[in-house]
């Protein structure tokens, strides 16, 4: 007999599961349905302020595999079309199509939510103008271009200072706009300490963007046409022809809400290992819709990144197609850049740790990417946190140029073995000069950790 | 009371322990001696190819410490003095100075050997004429410098094709040389299994580089002056102004062989994990001169390379000091590159595994180095072993261009906390499109594996 499987959402963790579903399981043995309310699937979100920024200059090139791609390999792919309702006990949803508002209910026999998340709007004066823009979509991509493109002032607005704002923060410089990014924090990038945030503040104003902190936005003023002209914050104005909103996303859970399942404190969708939400056999969830359990703190965090998505995807299409495989959870690794800055973190943040109840040292070094005579060396700063009393790794934060971002694998890797500064004082890493100094700046951070592990006692 | 160090070597791992034991003693309480050969200490030996091939523009750029900055820290170090003969049973060195002759005994409570490794050298006609360099120290460097600048052909061969013949080869290029490599293997760079071995072929005959594998050297062949003129290999005259030999180094332990002390298969000391030479309570040794435990096979390994030397120092140095730490071993990890081409390995090849017992299933991935849309992108190929039934990593081979090498850290670390390929395959690691594919390529070879080591059995 035919069973069938309907997903909600057609990005990667949607459509990874879809496809590694049917690679396993035939037509004849599965049906499969995907509702997506876009025009687009499997498309890399990461991508869009290189292309906003005209790195990639094809906004094709973003999309990983198209829907008539996937539509060949078998899959029921219903593009414009939004699930409105979830009837668990029926087990069937409701999908309207958006262009004709013609809605229908579906059945089905396993179920894959990959909602995704939704970027954060607050509700301020203002804020829906046009030239304020998200960056979530590709429609928001493009939406922004054409306004980058027919807009004749050169002053934008970015409001945020995460991972979304700095990256739009250099694509808004490559286009040749002055930049000025308000953001609430002490510091920009909240997914750092302070410390090191401060650190890519200081570098970010060297490139000429103006960073304004603890910067409270209360409204988006507009010209007679309608269109955004300025940023208020703390009762400043900040002259804007564009302004890009980069203020963090949170899951889109708002049908798993109404339909009682069961969601964590930062509104995701709680599945266990096997990625099958919590009670529910036949439910399975993945992506920016769910929180992850974090193996550093023992908590649930919730991370939007295309990485775990696409993990996510393959993991529930493996459990739809009857294989196995479980996704044990993440160190909270993330890289970024803006201009040649680059920054990393994984592991726990030193409030991170505070919050887990977490006793820990913390050390910070400078070195070098590659052997301090070598050409292009550049200097790095490295931050580690390590548990007291067991000297077990918590966290490594790096801020540097080129050669800075990756090295936070080495950390990632050494987080998810548990292992300790002490134990990373011995890790054979490669070095010749054009790769590393002699000790690693990574080494380098644990026999300092090592060392103030010990004095801490 | 006064104890005295005498350390034998005052290159890496001699400087290092030296240093380590004088922070943690006191003159007083204890008396450093350091007998060096040569007229430097501390020097990268690893920077040489970048000197000679013009990166690094000064030699004095390759040391890291001098004899004055180590004097001023209260080690009485001789230059230019050679220990011939060790008294165990007396604790007692006998020393030559070599600029006048005179010899004499020093008695030690603790010694540490450190007297590295020497290049092999064939004892074929023709090998010691002018024109005929090897790379292993400053003076070498030099010698080679002056050639180059003294030559007016511009025909150089390189015997032997590892890390140093490879890099020598780019430094060669870079200095405007037509450059053939002759070497015995099936393939250069035999630290890589043939299969990887032939792209680093590929590349380098892209870069004009002549590669002639299988080369069995027997002359170097010289002119009336007796300058070399042509290398013969297989009957086959190669013409060359300018000879580098890197045919690999052997450990430098006939002073500890005459004294009886313990040797391995490949003629390096034996020491335990806190680098103690076996038997001897009051002996260390470390850097180029040991051999090393292989934590993948299980066996001991002689690696002359500069970050191990450099943590045995440490590590000595901790031990004579007073303090504690040990060496658990190596897995192996190596980098290097041939002008844009970056070589990595960590773990086992084939033939390591096989002659370990290990049963392994192998995969070979074409990845990229950032997202496949992002400007810059290069390919890589990335080999990676596992053993059969378990899946445990065994090793990765890393080739390809910008952002290649250093990914190996992340099986570095991954072997040496056992992990198997299952497990790497949920690695959190760094993702963002200018640094990698949303799946790494060592993730994208991870899940390769597992599906083979799952086929196999």
């Amino acid at each position: 007999m035919t069973e069938r499987l309907v997903v909600i959402g057609g990005d990667a963790a949607g459509m990874s599961a879809a496809s590694q579903a049917r690679r396993l399981r035939s037509a004849r043995e599965l049906e499969i349905i995907v509702f997506e309310r876009g025009r687009f699937t499997s498309f890399s979100a990461c991508g869009i302020p290189y292309w906003v920024g005209g790195d990639v200059l094809d906004r094709d090139a973003l999309i990983a595999r198209t829907p008539e791609e996937h539509r060949s390999r078998g899959i029921d792919l219903r593009l414009r079309t939004e699930v409105i309702e979830l009837d668990l006990e029926g087990r069937r949803v409701r999908a309207r199509a958006l262009d004709s508002g013609d809605e229908s209910w579906t059945d089905y026999d396993k179920l894959v939510l990959a909602t995704g998340a939704r970027p954060i709007r607050p509700p301020l004066p203002g804020i829906d103008a046009a030239g304020v823009h998200g960056v979530q979509t590709l429609d928001d991509g493009q939406a922004l271009i054409d306004t980058l493109e027919t807009t004749t002032g050169k002053r934008a607005v970015v409001v945020g200072a995460g991972y979304i704002g700095v990256e739009m923060a250099e694509a808004l410089i490559q286009r040749g706009y002055d930049v000025t990014m308000l953001h609430r924090g002490p510091e920009p990038m909240a997914t750092m300490d302070p410390d090191m945030g401060a650190l890519v503040r200081e570098a970010m104003c060297g490139m000429g963007i103006t960073v304004v902190s603890k910067a409270e936005v209360t409204e988006v003023l507009t010209d007679e046409h309608g269109r955004a002209r300025a940023v208020v914050a703390d009762g400043a104005e900040y002259p804007a022809d564009v302004v890009v909103l980069g203020i963090g996303v949170r899951p889109d859970t708002e049908l798993a809400r109404a339909a009682g399942l069961p969601l964590g404190a930062h509104g995701g969708l709680l599945t266990d290992l096997a990625m099958r939400v919590r009670g529910h056999e036949n439910i399975w969830a993945g992506g920016d819709c769910v929180e992850v359990l974090d193996l550093v703190s023992g908590r649930e965090r919730h991370i939007a990144l295309g990485t775990h998505a696409n993990k996510h995807g393959q993991i529930i299409g493996a459990g739809v197609g009857g294989g196995y495989a479980t996704f044990p959870g993440v160190v909270g690794t993330a890289v970024s850049k803006v201009c040649d800055l680059e920054v990393a973190r994984t592991g726990l943040r030193e409030k991170d740790a505070q919050a887990a109840g977490l006793q820990y040292v913390t050390v910070t070094i400078e070195s070098t990417s590659r052997a301090g005579y070598y050409p292009d060396t550049a200097a790095m700063t490295v931050k580690m946190l390590a548990e007291r009393h067991t000297g077990r790794l918590l966290g490594v934060q790096i801020v540097g140029r080129e050669g800075a971002g990756k090295r936070v694998d080495i950390a990632a890797v050494a987080l998810t073995a548990r292992m300790t500064v002490e134990q990373m004082t011995a890790l054979d890493l490669g070095y010749a000069p054009p790769f590393s100094p002699v000790w690693d700046p990574v080494l380098v951070a644990a026999r300092k950790a090592v060392a103030a592990v010990r004095a801490r006692g």
